[in-house]
């Protein structure tokens, strides 16, 4: 392979890593006769800070390890990133997505016919909010993704050793996710709500509802336009 | 900008991220539907310590990080601060503390409304006691961050890694909530108590009750007197 | 002793640590009486991280650190490890997983006698499905296991400093404990499974029931294939 | 002061800040109107082993950071201590260990007479059995300290980056805690527990009961036996 097509599979191999640990935890916590049931919210943000800490241990070895089309579109826009690998980036981290949901579903294969809660079950897939109210949610992730770009490009700056650098990133998931994430769930990445949200919509589940495609815009729209703001912010402190 | 406003810009700022993460683990926990809500002191206790390690790395870039005025203060005392920054550097703490806060109100937004508790509002803003007891309130202040200077102090005596010492902060404040927060929230940081309370005093929210002004010296004052305890005492062991 | 028998006794020594830590959690959350009986998925989900990071610093004073077959199979595939050593290192592996599970019957001597859920006794030895269904079990342990693997091949291809791989393996099991282990418990290493099973099987307790032999195979045959996998796909992306 | 009085000295500071911190979470846990009350044994683990990573900064200034006499007379025994500080060192651990007691009481002073539960005041102080058998008791403490002087040394043998290896210790603490400490509370440690149930003996409290002084030889002899047992074995294993 090219160098960029192994950046590109980088993404797409990392962001299904990143899935199927991440929404690994949520189903862990939702689902019926899982023996992590309702074990409660410093599960969800440890599981989502380690599926992104391990992800970008995977995903780093030949690329920059983005998994997140937000934080590929920020790294674009401040010149970290060819403008050319936007569109092949996104589109790896959506079918990463996909692909990582599909294996949460694998794993967790005889729970889903014993869990009747159709919120419990989408929400495994993809984000929801807490009280729907676009305008707030939309705010809610523009807020969680700025926090999120700029912690990512402060931890860049600082250059520290590279080992320590993805085990920052960790924490800035778990940070964001304990105080952030109680309004919508945090999903501060197009990609990690998108592919889920297509994979529930696809895959046979007996007790599944629908996908609320009203609300899948706010996870893709918000993210983007928090990163922009982190980007435009740091080159005043930076 | 100068050298010296770069640095109490990155205060602002950093201060205003540690107040929107630490305030908004508050949120997570106290307000009404957030799918965080009621899921303990462990989460308190991390949230916060991760508010200050992803703050550190912020404000770290441009300047020493203190982002607490007793901080500021024990430095000025130890001679590691030029004295004119002090004031500065309190006005610009404080500043981001009523920004940061402010963000939390705004992340949470509809979650104001339906949260009827007015305890558990202010207790998102701003500390209070467990047991209201003036002198050992005080006292626990004191203790508290004395033990957050002496920390401080020997970590950065250490002269490990910087990496790691951002690290150890995060540990630091971990385990000062853990083990000394039950009594008062622990504060240890007049602008994470006066700045939310400002905000809190200001922000229009339906079911707020009143500020604690009554309360509001003791984790303006009690820290000050920690700090420069644990300078005095430092001088002795190092 | 030469090279070989010293590796050989540190694979011994490691994971016999590394049972009696880790089956020493789910005997603090499962027994009667215990201090941390039922503190929950968090408690079991760190307990194992931390179980693997201290074995790994112990047996690896003097060799791979492995402790598991599943690792060693796919570390000889990966020309990592020279074949004549599978055999003793897995014979060692098993062999202390006896010995550490015997170690954690002796911690919690007066628990067996106060503890009558037959469940929760061979839940402390040995894993078991939270559904039994062998096919989805079987898949669930090699989904597992192949995440560990990839995990561990990206943590050493990554070459960061030794200090922090170890803490990076340990965030590994968190994350799949915490994301992947609701389904079958995550054994994802055969000795961390047989070994205790088989002392469950020869230890006097007076509640203790029949030791599942029935499933006994998924959580040695799955995790071999789950690592072989990893190794196979590893090669793509590396 | 001479380099050995330091080195005392930061023994003595050292344990008053791990017990102020360590008996400082058993308080936030289990006394009355607490903010952290029935917060759970992943407090009480994570609390202990930040106890321990800061007070190891402090000391650490000046000295090998012992805390505990079980360490130092295994140190003394593997060659690692001048036998001439065994002594003093032990003195200053566990006045060290009063100090920081008679700290916590004053953290929470008015936490005590809310309380009257006499085995959760005297929890908060000194460690106790959950289920009374001496001799198994006994074992557990041997076993406990056994894993924590083996993982100390090999730790130590490892020559990590100081700074990680401050961290792998808090690892190290949070392990014992949540596998092993299930029966006797993991005193591990006779000055942890010996200096706080002396300050128990001798603070006013109005709900206090007796020490428990029937007890209180376990956690003092078995930890060293621990230690001893480990410094033997681990000259097998280096």
């Amino acid at each position: 392979m090219s160098a960029e097509m192994t950046q590109i599979f980088s993404e797409f191999i990392g962001t299904a890593i990143l899935i199927l640990l991440g929404d690994g935890v949520c189903a862990a916590v939702n689902l019926n006769k899982s023996k992590a049931q309702n074990s409660g919210w410093i599960v969800i943000a440890f599981g989502w800070a380690l599926a992104v800490t391990i992800a970008v241990f995977v995903a780093g070895l030949n690329g920059p390890a983005h998994l997140n089309p937000a934080v590929t579109i920020a790294m674009a826009m401040n010149g970290s990133l060819s403008p050319s690998l936007v569109l092949p980036f996104i589109i790896a981290q959506v079918l990463g997505g996909i692909v990582g949901a599909i294996l949460v579903w694998l794993a967790y294969l005889p729970h889903w016919d014993v869990t009747t809660d159709k919120g419990a079950i989408l929400g495994t897939f993809a984000t929801g909010p807490a009280i729907r109210h676009y305008p707030a949610n939309f705010i809610s992730e523009v807020i969680g993704t700025f926090v999120l770009v700029t912690g990512l490009l402060a931890i860049g700056a600082n250059k520290f050793a590279e080992g320590s650098n993805v085990f920052a990133v960790g924490g800035l998931i778990l940070a964001i996710g304990l105080s952030l994430g109680g309004t919508t769930g945090y999903a501060i990445n197009p990609a990690r709500d998108l592919g889920p949200r297509i994979a529930h919509f696809i895959l046979p589940m007996k007790n599944k509802g629908d996908s609320d495609w009203a609300y899948s815009w706010i996870p893709v729209i918000a993210p983007i336009v928090g990163g922009g703001l982190a980007v435009a912010l740091f080159t005043l402190i930076k």
